[in-house]
């Protein structure tokens, strides 16, 4: 797999999503605006993959500041972090990763500014590693929940392409995949915004892991032909009583999968969940442009001029509806995590 | 509303509804091979529309026999019946409408041809005219279940647009509207093909009722916060059981609604009923192109060249699903229907 985002002559360089599957081509952002902007018109997408481009583009903001005195160069590298917390609401990742770059800083205090800019750098590069890392331990972890000749109902895109490598949910189809089991993959293509056809599909046929693509509203009737054994999402924030927010769609998956019977499970780091969130009615949904409904990737228009539209891009899927939550730190029942966890 | 369908000038004038919404154009059809064509192109489509297209089109077929015997008259009559009858396989009003342009064949062997002719032609515009009562009269009935005020979610077309005019499903709004109920329609855009976005959206713009645009795989999440009221939908083919074949996606909003105890009901002409399939386990599901889940609409390439795809265009809604189903003849529960009519 290409890397979805890494460090690259000073520079951040990130697969464009919003191009796949047509062309695989890179943006190199220069400036911490670059990639705020990137984070926005989601050519880099999934929760951990945006947590760990924002803790790059805080390093890369580093990069730019001038003053060689601390506090000037804090406040400035504090108003870069705040710039890039603004790019979207709802997956926690983004503000964990910021979280630990601030604690880095503060971390430094004693030490030149030239220090901490290259400390800043490395603790970016550390988060990418260990999203890989986890990534691995996950998969292993959720592996045991998949057996032979299952298939795998899938929603948007927590995969490789979602982190900064291996993926979440797909995590757990590679590593079953590893293990030697004949699994199969329904992706739903996941409108508006097409994860599924754009970035399932075709990750998993990277891979040469067996993919079927569905649209969204056929995952009901497969799964009454028994055609589904479990469904695994990934998830953007995860509040501290098990409920999920997750792509939009996911909640429809979670109610069909327990009218007939299938696991439904969440795959997602332990930075994903927010402790300090008690429920999924506290997570806030970002809501998004029309556009991304009435026409298709911007290519096609599909709907009449002016039609009102609701664009929220994530819902919440109360913890009865989870099965299990797949982390790299163990698999746990959504109502585990408070007590196991401390905020 | 423009007609869907009409015998204009010797020749089936359809509304192409695959250029909907962009243009408005019409398709002059001069032989029944255009009107087979039309109907699996999709031009055409809903299964009250179907019906009455494939009328006219035998009544279009029947000018253009040469001979004057009624018995090379009739062979080549029922062949072409034959054509019109294999373009879709699961909207039973296409045999219905089919049947009873048979049993006028039949009722006037002792005529003419040259009057055989004009009586084909004068039967398949009272098909037409009858699905346009039928539609006002079940709206009237299905107008009775909906409340002022009430927000009302509906998948796929079942429009004017999908039946001769006034529609099935956007009948029973349509009438609600028009005894001056404030309601609001949720439209599912429908993928693949998007019915919901290009049709009903349109449609009911036209009408100027009010009509917000969602993703397939956002009924879920508005159902939980409360914001729909009741689902009303078409149907292609009702088996003697009660259970429902519509759109693809149709399966999936009954459970959710039965999930968040919302009322579904079903709209559709008593010629849908079909008492010779005893369940929906016999009613046979068309699958279509993988390009129709591959690219939007002919237009934009939305997954990788070569995936694996399922495009059933169809599903099955048991009858357990379904709170009644609104007929012109009124509204019953779905087990009342084999009791109530005979086969």
């Amino acid at each position: 797999m290409v890397p979805t985002v890494e460090w690259k002559d000073g520079a951040v360089r990130l697969l464009d999503q919003a191009q796949l599957p047509e062309r695989v081509a890179f943006l190199d952002c220069r400036d911490y605006r670059a990639v705020a902007r990137a984070i926005k018109e989601l050519r880099v997408r999934g929760a951990p993959a945006i947590g760990v481009t924002a803790a790059m583009g805080v390093a890369l903001g580093a990069q730019s500041i001038q003053s060689t005195d601390f506090d000037v160069f804090s406040k400035e590298l504090l108003e870069i972090c705040h710039a890039l917390a603004a790019t979207r609401p709802t997956a926690v990742n983004l503000f964990w990763a910021i979280e630990r770059m601030k604690q880095t800083l503060a971390a430094c205090r004693q030490l030149p500014v030239e220090d901490i800019k290259r400390r800043l750098v490395e603790e970016s590069q550390r988060i990418l590693d260990e999203d890989i890392a986890m990534n691995k331990t996950m998969g292993r972890h959720g592996a045991a929940l998949v057996k032979d000749g299952q298939t795998i109902l899938t929603h948007c895109n927590a995969g490789a392409l979602a982190t900064a490598g291996y993926g979440t949910a797909l995590g757990v189809v590679r590593a079953a995949w590893e293990e030697g089991k004949k699994i199969k993959v329904l992706a739903d293509e996941t409108r508006p915004v097409l994860q599924g056809a754009r970035l399932t599909a075709w990750e998993l046929m990277q891979d040469g892991i067996p993919v079927t693509l569905i649209t969204d509203n056929m995952a009901g009737a497969l799964m009454r032909q028994g055609l589904v054994h479990l469904c695994i999402v990934g998830a953007d924030r995860i509040a501290a009583n098990g409920d999920v927010a997750n792509k939009i769609g996911t909640y429809s998956v979670a109610v069909l999968a327990k009218a007939h019977h299938i696991p439904f499970y969440v795959a997602a780091p332990y930075s994903t969940i927010d402790l300090s969130t008690p429920s999924g009615e506290q997570i806030p949904i970002e809501q998004r442009q029309a556009e991304e409904v009435t026409s298709i990737c911007g290519k096609a228009v599909v709907a009449p001029a002016g039609v009102s539209v609701l664009n929220p891009a994530f819902d919440v899927t109360p913890a009865e509806y989870i099965t299990a939550i797949i982390t790299e730190r163990g698999v746990f029942k959504p109502g585990e995590l408070a007590g196991r966890f401390r905020a």
